[in-house]
């Protein structure tokens, strides 16, 4: 994901960012807590960020072991999925929670720009990140930002980098990254079709972008049930 | 271009790598030789890169200064094109040599992998290049490795910060970024002229995938004259 969203729960779709709200949750007890509402409400996938206590974002394994094991026992069956995103560290410390063995985590499968950086993933940390989630088990939600990451994937997972079948997140509406675009949404489903018919989906828009991505997502088929 | 070359005449494909062929041209004076050579035969712009004693590439613009001199005065009437790549430099040493007003000169407008690395163009550093090429009159030659750079360009074209008609190259077969994919392809084209409809554009393969991109860059009416 490419903002600093604290729990998106993808199945009723993003809770506020804090640009959004200054109210959002920051401390790993008000995650759990906003977490377990959506949950009651039918959410069934936390997609999880942690925040050091001035609420700039970090990988710190601790947080995230905190925030795991709340959510394993306040939301009992949610899809927990942790953010290996760059956000929030930089080269392998990005990947120091998988050894927590969440039932998913993030991975981004190439580089690209985002709003005022470079969103580096170098061959060798995709490498690493995924050799990671195949060793503790974890499934990866393929963050797909834009074409040659979904043809990445697709390799990662003949030649057996990455275990099939894909899940793949279509990540649109971050500034100098993938613009909202239906006839590129369109192209990622039918390349996806192409390359991996037997894969799992779902699109998500930035901010305000994330209704249009729904209302694309369900009238394509996608889901996020995994 | 992603890969090391000298000189690439673009209209009748590139000469061979180093890797291919060992007799490739380094010194200024041999490459002056050679695109003279392909210009004789017929081609009409010369994408340039320059380097080192030692081979190693670089952005140096003295170097570009006397291959530029030397291509004005033995191929009277080529397309001059200085790559601006990032395997010779980083940051904005690799625009030193926009001030010698070339013709083109290559812009990439977005990040992505390489075979062994991220290929970096900044937000930052893609708006600066551009910003010094509408100062000195040069033409940008945007290199495209995958579909969001496309946008890139053209929203740049369309505030200003790049003078239109863009001239555009799709580059396919540089691993870890676009394979070569007809159907992504044919989006490639599709999508320029949706978003640039006066555009012109080429193909570019790596290496032996050079011909299959002349092949279908013919049949699908791009060029490379501007
Ligand atoms: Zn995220
Ligand atoms: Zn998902
Ligand atoms: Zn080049
Ligand atoms: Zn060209």
């Amino acid at each position: 994901m490419a903002t600093p969203c604290i729990i998106t729960v993808a199945i009723t779709g993003s809770l506020p960012q804090k640009s959004d709200n200054p109210a959002v949750p920051i401390t790993v007890s008000e995650q759990i807590e906003s977490t377990q509402a959506a949950f009651e409400a039918g959410a069934t996938l936390a997609h999880c960020h942690v925040r050091k206590d001035d609420g700039s974002p970090t990988s710190d394994p601790e947080r995230f072991a905190a925030l795991t094991e709340g959510l394993r026992k306040h939301c009992p069956g949610m899809v927990v999925q942790l953010s290996t995103g760059g956000r929030s560290g930089t080269g392998r410390e990005r990947g120091g929670m998988i050894p927590l063995r969440p039932d998913m985590a993030s991975l981004s499968t190439g580089s690209c720009n985002f709003p005022t950086r470079v969103y580096e993933n170098s061959p060798e940390l995709v490498d690493w990140l995924a050799s990671e989630m195949l060793a503790y088990g974890v499934k990866p939600e393929i963050e797909v930002f834009d074409v040659s990451m979904l043809f990445q994937a697709a390799a990662m997972a003949a030649d057996g980098r990455i275990k099939g079948p894909l899940h793949v997140q279509f990540v649109m509406g971050v500034k100098n990254a993938m613009p909202v675009d239906k006839e590129v949404f369109d192209f990622y489903i039918a390349t996806l079709k192409r390359l991996a018919p037997d894969a799992t989906w779902t699109g998500a828009g930035i901010g305000r972008n994330q209704i249009v991505l729904n209302e694309w997502s369900l009238a394509a088929g996608g889901h996020c049930r995994t």
